[in-house]
């Protein structure tokens, strides 16, 4: 049984990756379940065992890029400048950003199944941030605000930026606008 | 043919206000071309002939709300104040505000159809908010940012606490969370 278990998530790691191969090459609406069975040497019938739905797929995705950008831990250790490192690193992978972006808008329509994690994560990444901030600046940020009211602003220009950037990328310099806000947070 | 055009845009209209009723009352997925057809009294027949899909009639509903919420007019008559009282609106309306984000996180996928109206539509509210903030603070805020640094971060904000604030309203408090990134614009 053990041995079973241990290859049942094996096969389901081999499939987030294949689907995040697929997301970066063919988009969003490219990365259908048929196309990442195909990635992975599996029926689409057989890659409904693991992922039921693309949302659930896409939702194990995101998972996935949440531990990897985190080293595998909480955001709580991470410094306010490594931040911009990611919105940087993210200006490089327009597909898992457009994923996101684009669950993230499904999410907030009624009885949508990524709504829970989206719902938890943000409650995740709030405290977090709230923790980097404060180990950064104390309890209070130099232009005035709480780590607790600076937070759901981080989390909110990260996530805001990326539809001006998807929409744009021309017109938008996603890392760029980034940084200025993390000025403005240490601005006195 | 006036009177025909008249009667045509007089109906297109009652459409569009019809539809605004449907999303206040049933959100964005309740918001079907059947519904609002009832609503106004045309078969769904009828009512493609105004719209040809649900995407073209929330755009025209965005559209409308965007001539609501400024008078008219462009923002740049606008003052910075008055976008802290146009999010607490917002937050007295989630079905249109469920709208705009849902359709914004559709946009960004391959080829659709209001790609081209949102691109636009930022490329619009950067500008006429970088002239508010001119107009309020001349060519430097007070934290260093010019106007147009500072103009994409005031969009992302909005939009992205919006999404924040839809998955879980009692975590987030939408107009006070923004009011405190209008402090911090405005902080020395």
């Amino acid at each position: 049984m053990a041995a079973a278990r241990a290859r049942s998530e094996e096969r389901r790691a081999a499939i987030v990756r294949a689907a995040l191969e697929v997301i970066a090459e063919r988009g969003y609406r490219g990365a259908s379940l048929g196309a990442v069975a195909e990635r992975v040497g599996l029926t689409q019938q057989g890659l409904l065992h693991y992922f039921p739905t693309k949302e659930a797929l896409l939702i194990a995705v995101l998972e996935e890029r949440d531990q990897w950008d985190t080293g595998g831990g909480a955001r709580e250790g991470w410094r306010l400048d490594l931040l911009g490192s990611l919105v940087e690193y993210n200006a490089m992978r327009p597909g898992i950003v457009q994923t996101f972006s684009a669950l993230l808008g499904e999410s907030v329509t009624e009885d949508h199944p990524a709504r829970e994690f989206f719902t938890r994560r943000y409650a995740q990444v709030r405290a977090e941030m709230a923790a980097v901030l404060r180990a950064e600046y104390g309890d209070r940020l130099p232009g005035g605000l709480t780590p607790e009211q600076a937070a759901p602003l981080v989390a909110a220009v990260m996530d805001g930026l990326q539809y001006q950037w998807l929409l744009d990328p021309d017109a938008v310099d996603m890392p760029a606008a980034f940084r200025d806000f993390l000025r403005l947070l240490g601005a006195r």
